[in-house]
């Protein structure tokens, strides 16, 4: 096991496998040292998409949650561009999060939301996991998700 | 008339001239070899606006069409960025596909509508067409277009 | 004073100490060339946040304001990844931008609210300031925030 695998590991989160899109598009594209990632939703590790909506049911931890599923599928792609070894990732370095959310009195929940990915990044790859990025809420989401959210990383 | 050329004509699809933005930004960015390419909304080829929202009366083939339509002024935009060459175009990295959509129900037929998109992609590039993207809801869109869509794509 | 600086001041701008978020995130990642700016909200020279909602009393003019403390804040951040010399700039590639709205009839002022920072970027580094953009509505921005807009910069 190599150091990120350790610290998955101590956290808990085993890497469910890189999921593929049903459609004519990808998971990835690397260009350069730069791999995008898709857009990815709240599946839970059960497989069970976590819906939801704030303003309409949807609390705080249920939606950081949500956030985390994303990020842990952002994971395993990434996993999957490096061909298993997470150690090649150089930089996490921007994530573009939408929660869904109805209009009223929200605003304040979304970033809260999405630094349930964003911990994530820096506890799994400390400093190299800190990432621009920006949080917004959306209407409606790909199945109803809570959460959807895409990544550009540095890779060796 | 090179390989994309004939794709394109055997696709029964005469691009448009590229659209140039009536204000303070242009309609692509060249960096390096990326190529990032403005938000295409969904202008008909005979130039109006395909306008509606889901869950209040847009349908999923209008929809999709509608995605196309933001496709082929994708491709537009990438001919006059490559000189009139779309043989220079190396991969389409990512599309960024947004769906005008109101809350209920919605959140199933967002990917489908962007796979309009996705599969003329495919269809021009064959693999080199293949993109990660998201696709999200937003409650409006420029001039209330049905999808605007923006890419990055890496040329030679 | 460099060129830059000049007409930063010539535009009576001042700009702000670039803002730290206050989670695990940060607020630009350089990779390569590039340089990915997060999120900026439409925080107002004096520390407050502009808020409001298109299609709910959010007018034109205001909405405009809002996307230029948007790219005010972005110049800001600009600046400390250049460690303070705006001239290292070579091109803004890239605007998302995101204006809280209704749905009913906002569509066509997104695009005109967004040319506030659009402006911006053209009035401080001409050419150099014209990049590719999306503009979509968005149903709830963080802390309220009327407008959020982020960046990819091409830098030295």
């Amino acid at each position: 096991m190599n150091e990120i695998d350790k610290r998955l590991a101590a956290l808990g989160i085993e890497l469910p496998e890189a999921s593929a899109p049903a459609a004519n598009y990808v998971s990835f594209v690397r260009t350069g040292n730069q791999l995008f990632i898709a857009g990815q939703t709240s599946v839970a590790p059960d497989g069970t998409m976590l819906t939801g909506r704030l303003g309409d049911g949807l609390e705080l931890e249920t939606g950081q949650r949500a956030a985390r599923y994303c990020g842990i599928r952002l994971l395993a792609q990434m996993k999957a561009a490096c061909g298993g070894d997470l150690t090649k990732v150089k930089r996490v370095v921007k994530l573009g999060g939408f929660v869904c959310a109805n209009p009223e009195d929200t605003g304040p929940l979304i970033p809260q939301i999405i630094n349930g990915c964003s911990d994530l990044m820096v506890a799994v790859f400390g400093d190299a996991g800190k990432h621009a990025r920006f949080a917004v809420g959306s209407p409606s989401l790909p199945r109803n998700a809570a959460v959807e959210i895409d990544a550009v990383v540095e890779i060796e």
